[in-house]
């Protein structure tokens, strides 16, 4: 469908524009939260110029392509803060176990005998298909061999910030911090001025890195201005430990050694104090909350209304499909929702409205990305998803917004945009051969079960 | 595919059957959760005759249809212990609400100003699509006008246990608990001897009806050898009030009064003690858990694993869709592993192998109908659905038990077979017109919004 023009404008004064999506149920998630039904968005290369009703942008913009949107929600792209993109190879390869029993008995010996550049490459292929197929559009990583994860994710069309890992102990791809260190410097160097991929540093926690390279993370991070993405008090047992270590909780501890500057952001925070809670929100750190892994792996429930009652942006994430066991941030949403009123007792904490926010402006907060990312306004990246409200589940449709968190699952995305490219196209992924890429992981998963036997 | 016999054996000595299901992995939920990878199923009629490996089916049967499940998982039906089908099309009508706000400015209103036979009978076959096509094929239901929720539910050629509500404020249905018991009556002596329609009585709950109205109800279902139908315990407001009018928990109240007999249902249990759950297990009365509904409404967790430990037979439900928001029991699978993981601090409670069997076997087993339904067994009705692994959200696969509680959702159901007929055959249902369900339902959605404007 092109936009020719009505009787009243001749085409010549309108502004050529590389892609207008049209009629859809709008949510914006701006600062008003407003919802346009129907509603039209132009967008002319990889920013979005124009939200408006559907006339005004017809009269006022002509199309290179189209997407007629009607009946679907149009919404801002998900952004995931926290996976770690190659282990959908081991989705499902062992659960229902003690966190102990899972890594030692399965995942470590899978990440020893199996993880190489190829597995990670695969991995990272299998991700980014489920996560075009979600509508995520922006996603933070760390894992290993990131330099791979970052070739096959700009391969696919996704955005995202990668970070290399460091740990103490020796590394599929690094022999010591030093090493990892090295390797993340390069890795920052290659990617630092790219479009779609914003690189990061990695340190893995506080309990497996020692204060030296921690610091020396915190430097790299700061001498490129890049992110430092670290897991944070996501166990009992890391709080136990920290304290008996360090007389401090986690947060206390990196605090203590000056660890934290801004643009850093904290996966999981479930064992966060309001002390703890007081020195994120000074040092400007973002939290990842991952309410689904967090539930599975029975690590708690993180205090999410008093971190985001003290300003602290707080973003959505599905950690890793090994422990979750999918990419998808719609699941992630309503569970955010559902077990912040479980927590609360209270059936109007994070209502779906403060779901879809956490999942794409305050994500992007979180990441320091929100000057481009997490809402549909002029001037943002255009990052955009269709998503179909048609499904008997989804049937009536009474409030849009209630039904994106409540009703809706990643399968229905129909159509998704990274910056202002459409990646899948009523439901075809137009960027990876989608039978090619899960043969391969079936191969990879062939050598994942040997290396358990 | 048809199945004309191999080399070594004439077709002549084979048994002629209706269908067979054949060389998918077949995850049966019998006593010892026998899994045939492959394996296939031979019906005749309403019932399994046979379950075994592809081989032996071949050689032994001859089917006058044959389904392929090659790369499909095959499973039990799903059993929905608890809901309310024609309240879907209240879904998403007001969420993010108290309780009491959300009854009282929302659904109470609209319930006063729309339920008719109309209005429930469009209701029901919005709630049978969406059932079918996400793979329950029995579901025990309490709404008003129950006779339309049994002619619709058989039309779809859906299993269902249906109660009609009865309590002591005027109903849509009934002016009274008396008239309700009435209609709950004759209700019961049109269906008694249905096929796919079990007919129940549903009295609301101990704070909505008096002794004599409940025990009125317990006497109806002993007079009928038919299911009773209970909320019980769902929030803490009805154990305070329980305990302020009488001195006892909800349970033990309907204890004090002789309510409880064998093939009673209660749904929700959230507010049971020790000493409830041993009433319960000694009256033989099973649970309907409503996971997703107690999170939503912030009514609490249920205590599952005591229940369980205790022998009472738990079942799983979604409750109504205006507080879930769907009818989704792979949802609801997943959300009572991730609760009861979290409630009990520990990653190994309530196994994807467990939540299986609450939504078959032990779902059969609270309702009263585990002779016939809940497993893969040769004798037992044929209620079987087959589901796509083949998603890249669900790519590798490991373990297939995993699989369908962590990463599927309803919408992988491809194949569903009630009573051995076949209502939705790859995705295609085949006993309902969907455009027109859906078209009925969102006019349906209009008198809604008129109601509540």
């Amino acid at each position: 469908m092109f936009f020719l023009g009505g009787a009243a404008t001749a085409p010549h004064q309108k502004r050529r524009v590389s892609l207008v999506i049209s009629g859809g149920v709008v949510v914006t998630v701006d600062r008003d939260r407003r919802i346009l039904d129907p509603g039209s968005i132009a967008v002319d290369g990889d920013r979005i110029v124009a939200v408006d009703r559907p006339e005004m942008i017809a009269n006022t913009f002509e199309a290179h392509e189209s997407i007629d949107a009607r009946g679907r929600a149009v919404m801002p792209g998900l952004i995931n803060t926290h996976t770690h993109a190659p282990m959908v190879l081991y989705r499902g390869l062992a659960d229902d176990l003690s966190l102990m029993e899972w890594l030692q008995k399965y995942i470590f010996p899978a990440e020893a005998k199996t993880v190489s550049p190829e597995f990670v490459r695969a991995g990272t292929r299998l991700a980014a298909l489920e996560m075009i197929r979600s509508g995520t559009t922006t996603y933070a990583d760390m894992y290993y061999f990131e330099e791979e994860v970052a070739a096959a994710t700009k391969n696919a069309g996704l955005r995202a910030v990668l970070g290399q890992t460091i740990v103490q102990f020796p590394a599929p791809d690094a022999k010591s911090p030093a090493d990892g260190l090295n390797r993340a410097e390069q890795f920052i160097q290659t990617w630092q001025r790219d479009d779609l991929i914003s690189p990061a540093v990695a340190p893995h926690s506080m309990y497996t890195l020692d204060r030296r390279a921690l610091l020396a993370c915190r430097d790299l991070g700061v001498r490129y201005g890049v992110p430092v993405l670290i897991h944070l008090a996501e166990t009992r047992d890391e709080l136990r430990l920290s304290r008996k270590a360090h007389r401090a909780s986690p947060t206390a501890y990196l605090e203590s050694i000056d660890f934290w500057r801004p643009r850093t952001v904290a996966a999981h925070g479930v064992w966060v104090s309001q002390p703890d809670i007081a020195i994120l929100k000074r040092r400007g750190v973002g939290v990842s909350h991952n309410p689904e892994s967090n539930m599975k792996l029975a690590s708690g429930i993180a205090p999410v209304v008093q971190l985001r009652g003290a300003g602290v942006p707080v973003g959505l994430g599905t950690d890793g499909a090994a422990s979750n066991n999918d990419l998808d941030m719609f699941e992630a949403m309503r569970q955010a929702s559902f077990l912040a009123k479980l927590d609360t007792r209270n059936p109007r904490t994070l209502s779906a409205s403060e779901a879809i926010a956490m999942a794409t402006i305050e994500g992007a907060r979180a990441l320091g990305m929100d000057r481009d990312l997490g809402s549909l306004e002029p001037g943002k990246k255009a990052d955009v998803i269709l998503v179909s409200l048609a499904a008997a589940r989804q049937t009536p449709v009474y409030h849009v917004v209630s039904h994106l968190v409540y009703v809706t699952r990643g399968d229905d995305v129909q159509t998704t945009i990274v910056n202002g490219r459409i990646v899948m196209r009523e439901g075809k992924v137009q960027t990876l051969q989608e039978a090619r890429v899960l043969a391969e992981a079936r191969t990879m998963a062939d050598r994942v079960r040997a290396a358990v036997r």
